[in-house]
């Protein structure tokens, strides 16, 4: 197994892999952009097992990347939501999808992100393809090809 | 240990992170982009173990981001060039880089990308900050620091 740190690098990208070059994590933080805030929906949307998902949402409050807030005292329930710093990876996150759907899957691409207001496509430096604006993570929205029935599922990004 | 496929994810992103989601092989896509080619000189920036480094060149080779070619016959020497769907990469590279540079380093960030033509900044969208030029992987340089001695060493990426 890899140690978590890199001795020898003083470099930025080795640092990031550092806290989110887990795939589950970045995984995680992917369902967190599509809204996703309760323990039992990650686990439902993410297929991953209770304790692998215990272990990565609580790094990732850890690392600040997630808060947890309590949103029901009886039973106590938490929630967790995007800070500001985790908020910052969707420009990482925009450029795996791109290469994702470029180089890694085969067929149409299960996810399109558009543009909210005016639904254009979104190119590689994340600037809609039809009015030219550039685009934050909340001006988009996904169209997801859902297996079961054909029939696309549209998701936005929640703001926290 | 994770398993190396996502079964439930039919999902760019997590297929992307199939490949390139271990932390060493982007390092090593990294050193590929500042235009190390030789076992010897990713095993010495990378300080990474000579095992490791033969398994993920192996990878990388195997799934078509870096081509191997013989550059010695006696005795028989190989080197590692990125391909194009390596070269792809290079947006994420950046991504992970300004992630890090903000979130991840503390103090002066180790290497500063700038526009080679024209000596300007690079945002978060790869364009410049002085000409506005929307910039690709050989419009760059990188400054690095050298925390040995201090002085900064500039590095290029090397077309394949």
């Amino acid at each position: 197994m890899l140690p978590r740190s890199y001795e020898s690098q003083r470099c930025s990208i080795a640092k990031t892999l550092e806290i989110v070059g887990d795939r589950w994590t970045m995984l995680v933080v992917r369902e967190a952009f599509w809204g996703t805030r309760r323990f039992e929906h990650f686990q439902r949307n993410l297929g991953i097992a209770r304790t692998v998902l215990t272990d990565r949402l609580g790094r990732l409050v850890a690392d600040g990347l997630l808060c947890k807030r309590r949103y029901q005292e009886h039973p106590e329930r938490f929630e967790y939501r995007l800070t500001e710093k985790g908020i910052d990876l969707w420009p990482v996150l925009m450029a795996l999808l791109t290469w994702g759907n470029r180089h890694a899957i085969e067929g149409p691409p299960p996810v399109v992100v558009f543009h909210r207001e005016c639904g254009g496509g979104v190119d590689d430096r994340r600037m809609c393809m039809r009015c030219g604006a550039a685009l934050g993570p909340y001006d988009v929205r996904g169209r997801f090809a859902d297996p079961a029935d054909g029939h696309p599922v549209i998701r936005e990004p929640r703001a926290s």
